[in-house]
């Protein structure tokens, strides 16, 4: 039966890929990043794991970014300092790294110019960056590591989001069962998969979902050819550069793990990855899909999924007497 | 200098315990468990870390007892649903397998009657015990493993609680300092919290606080002494018997990790160690303790923190399309 699969694979693929070279794919294998500061990823990652970074002590990165379900938090729209309704879905952290600028809307151009927002947001974590330098700097723990990572006792937010960003780039998953076809293993990929990575370029998905990211390279309106009727009053990338014509402009979200990080779009309205195919079929290329190409394209889209981060949970230095007390209940 | 350290200390030791046998002392080191189902407490853990286990699919076990911070959340009293504030502070989850009974007023018998509470609590995760069966069996990655652990299909609250205990057993946290100079290791603690050890047994916390856990084993008075002022209107055992008698009878709670579990009591009005050492001397014992003595035996709690649990971030299993969608903003 493998025999057989193999055999049939690798005919349906000469076919599908003309022959070209897996180099010539306009999707690329994530390649793991090379230089990574051990020690400041490792500060990192306990101050992603951090519920005092937050107000209320009790929201941390890995709240809304969880990386024990896809570095999102599979839900419409997040939740932040006292239970306030996000107004956008939050995107994977997974593979961030990847994408040319940070939120959905571009405004940081960096994962460390990112890092910052969240935390000092009143709606997210509602901190302030001083006091989140004032608790850091009154827990030894952390004094201890900020010293042997950056070579002096200074904590700041620079430094802080230095590390977070420093761990969010170990945070990419290679070897998916898609890239492992990239590289070679016909045996990796089913047909339906294949078909629906054929389907996927043929329709022109591909024309904002390319490269090791799947996306992440660029701005694109939701809603080209049909109208997006948005529930949400998010409005993309107008609310940066105040200009109408950017109304909807969103960044192209990377499709790694996309099995994972339900629901889909900027507000989540798309519960299901069937649900998403059909409607970017429609707005986006002008193209009802039939229920076979979108189970075809579903199929190569889970074809995505990579080794997840996998790592031991981060233990964080006790707070001393002296660290300003949570307020989970105050505005 | 750690000679001298060494030195000294046999001599105080032999001083302080008046040559008894490490099996006489009133507090036992923490042994490992034995007999742990190891496929069992895996789904245990994956399920103590999902967050579709609550209505909002934000709040896990996790979230109140998280596990990279000492099994509490370090507030005063917890965060619900819709960010209710919580009546109690949430006891750790580390050695509780230890404790007699569980909650701080002991309504639950064991940690299998324990895990389903806080699921169906509208304060807490506000789910129903039918609606986390109904989720968990529409995810197939929880099926498969509920079948691997059980032996068939069947996804039932008896069955979650049952992996969710199972996984709890495993959060013991041998080789504290202590334990180690409880098992012969001489140089593992220093003098202070030697001399902190033995006030904590001349001045009596030890008729509450002993064996394995350092508590756990009874219920007593808040304010045995002198009268308790509370604020908060948690009653202890009262609320369990209805009995007048009862009011303010809490379960003793453990003081391994105490370092780590900070505010302090059943209401987190202690914000440090050094105050809720105070209080206890005063309410329950009659004595002010000085400065000095204070501190030593704030020295030798913190000689209580053990190995924290260790292990690899779980990574859940995918929602499927039939799941249950979280409904985060509803009552």
């Amino acid at each position: 039966m493998a025999v057989k699969k193999c055999v049939t694979a690798v005919i349906f693929l000469a076919a599908t890929t003309a022959g070209a070279a897996w180099a010539e794919e306009p999707i690329k294998p994530i390649t793991p990043p090379k230089e990574i500061n051990q020690a400041k990823a490792e500060l990192g990652k306990k101050l992603f794991f951090d519920p005092r970074l937050s107000k209320s002590g009790f929201i941390s990165c890995n709240s809304c970014h969880n990386l024990s379900i896809g570095g999102s938090d599979n839900l419409k729209t997040s939740i932040g300092h006292n239970w306030q309704k996000g107004p956008i879905n939050a995107p994977t952290v997974l593979n961030s790294s990847l994408s040319f600028v940070q939120f959905w809307d571009g405004r940081a151009d960096s994962l460390k110019a990112q890092a910052g927002g969240p935390i000092a947001n009143p709606g997210e974590m509602a901190l302030t960056h001083a006091l989140a330098e004032g608790i850091l700097t009154s827990i030894p723990g952390y004094v201890t590591e900020f010293k042997q990572v950056f070579g002096d006792n200074k904590i700041d937010i620079d430094r802080v989001t230095d590390a977070i960003a420093e761990f969010e780039k170990t945070l990419v998953t290679p070897n998916s069962r898609f890239d492992k076809w990239l590289l070679g293993d016909v045996k990796a990929v089913t047909e339906q998969e294949l078909a629906g990575y054929k389907l996927f370029k043929d329709f022109g998905c591909i024309s904002c979902h390319y490269g090791e990211s799947v996306g992440g390279g660029t701005f694109h309106k939701m809603g080209m050819v049909e109208e997006y009727k948005a529930k949400s009053p998010a409005e993309g990338r107008k609310a940066v550069t105040g200009k109408d014509e950017d109304r909807f402009m969103f960044k192209v979200p990377n499709l790694r793990n996309v099995e994972l990080t339900y629901p889909y779009f900027h507000d989540g309205e798309a519960e299901t990855l069937t649900e998403a195919v059909d409607v970017m079929g429609r707005l986006q290329l002008g193209k009802k899909l039939s229920d076979t190409e979108n189970a075809q394209i579903v199929a190569f889209l889970k074809s995505l999924t990579g080794d997840q981060p996998a790592f031991t949970l981060p233990m964080l230095p006790p707070s001393s007497d002296k660290t300003p007390q949570p307020k989970p209940f105050e505005e």
